[in-house]
């Protein structure tokens, strides 16, 4: 049926927390695939995506030959055990098999996959990553919901290599779990995630901790108010991922922080001489743009 | 009548904007006032105040008769601007009129008052600071609410000197407005607010200022999601006003931001050397303290 939604016939789930666990149960609800096998890194996991529907069936064993039936794989775990988990898998799914990937930094995974096609050829062309943005503080099975995705973002970060018929697929997949998708290739993307979300991520953690050494610092920070809040919001996500994601995008992240530091040493030297035509140039052009970001409609 | 809410008869509001405007709307509304008159620096404003029913009388002059009558000022402006606008009243206001404040910053204000008792004798007693938290990304007249401080903190900063009757109005004053009262003495309010609110401010104007300096960092910062959009709200506050609080501020901010440099510093280590156990330490006491943060009960 030329306008069925489906778009995979078996699908396995590696990683059914958050983002993966969400993405199966928008796909099956939306019909964009027949069954979801899932696993993950603790069984326990995986039984409890079964037992709240998420997926269809668990997988605990990469040598299960089910494995063979299934004709895409979605990895949402985080992108430092995509290795261990491709050489594992691999070699039982089917070679025409798609991988496809939802995790936050994607040039590091588009250099292993290219590595990995030497061993496993043609996998390249079947490998499209994606980085849908829907994360959250909350996370595990019990936290997926269906429509996560919906008026959410998606980039997607196809290489030269990727089959068109894939990348299709793969486009089809998550826009019809209703994400806003865009193109980037996977160096732009790390780029502008480092400077727009892995940065912010670091320097409110290190506020926290720098707070938290003052000796009345955490005294405080129980008196911060809204603009304290909202500041340092982002500091209490999941630190497994976020130390994850600052060693995938290390060297784009470090390049950010570089520029930081340059333009925290204007401001410093500004209040330090008590330049106050420096400051407000320096404190007025943030603010403008800020502004006028606020009022492009966010 | 001993339960009448009446606390001054004459106020003179210096500075109507968002939080002296606010506080006299309250102060009528709740009765704390017979009457108010109004000052500001521009003389529109003062008439867009009094227009708008904020103030009573417009003063446009500070050599004016009229400010012989008045038991009490309420200054509600940039504290940079102070000096000048003390020196300019104090000499045709009573000897006995309380004056306060609603600066953001109480260390200087508190120097500066203590300087200015020895050609004001009694200034020092009749002075009581107070930081109202209430501020905001709008200001001027036509921000003015009734009910701004209600249920806000204001902490009240008086001085050894400060004499406890007055000590009481001020506190009545402020505690009628619905606002919840906090005790510190000054330093230790620049303390805090230097690390809870001014770093956390410098931080988020010299990120914004860090991505604007990237070739496409305008783009990337509209592509911003939730984390940017509320790790950088702060960054919209006027220029003008914090450009003030940073030099009102400077030594107890340079001291944070020591401390948070160090804090960055230990970050980017344990990211340059992937150190992952580090990395996990790091992240996890900034996540855990921001987790039980929120968890008190924002």
């Amino acid at each position: 049926m030329a306008n069925s939604p489906m778009v995979f016939n078996q699908l396995l789930a590696i990683g059914v927390g958050l983002i993966g666990g969400s993405a199966c149960l928008g796909a099956k609800r939306v019909g964009l695939v027949k069954r979801v096998l899932g696993h993950s890194r603790r069984l326990e996991t995986s039984h409890e995506a079964l037992e709240l529907g998420v997926i269809d069936e668990v997988i605990a064993d990469p040598s299960d030959p089910k494995l063979r039936e299934v004709d895409a794989v979605l990895l949402s775990i985080p992108v430092q055990q995509y290795r261990s988990v491709l050489t594992k898998f691999l070699p039982v799914l089917s070679p025409n098999c798609v991988i496809f990937d939802a995790g936050s930094t994607k040039a590091d995974v588009q250099l292993l996959v290219d590595e990995l096609d030497a061993s496993y050829p043609g996998l390249a062309a079947r490998f499209v990553g994606a980085h849908p943005i829907a994360g959250g503080e909350k996370h595990g099975p019990s936290a997926c919901v269906n429509g996560l995705f919906a008026g959410k973002a998606c980039v997607i970060t196809p290489s030269d290599q990727s089959k068109p018929t894939i990348v299709a697929k793969v486009e089809k997949f998550w826009g019809c779990l209703g994400a806003n998708l865009r193109h980037m290739n996977p160096i732009e993307h790390d780029e502008m995630f480092g400077a727009v979300s892995h940065l912010p991520h670091l320097l409110a953690f290190a506020y926290v901790n720098s707070v938290l050494k003052h000796e009345k610092g955490r005294e405080f920070m129980f008196e911060g108010g809204a603009g304290f809040r909202d500041f340092t919001r982002i500091a209490a996500s999941s630190a497994e991922m976020w130390a994850d994601i600052f060693q995938a995008n290390d060297s784009a992240l470090l390049r950010m922080l570089d520029g930081f530091e340059l333009a925290l040493g204007e401001l410093r030297v500004a209040i330090e001489k008590g330049d106050r035509k420096a400051l407000d140039v320096l404190i007025g052009q943030a603010s403008a743009f800020r502004a006028e970001w606020q009022s492009s409609g966010e």
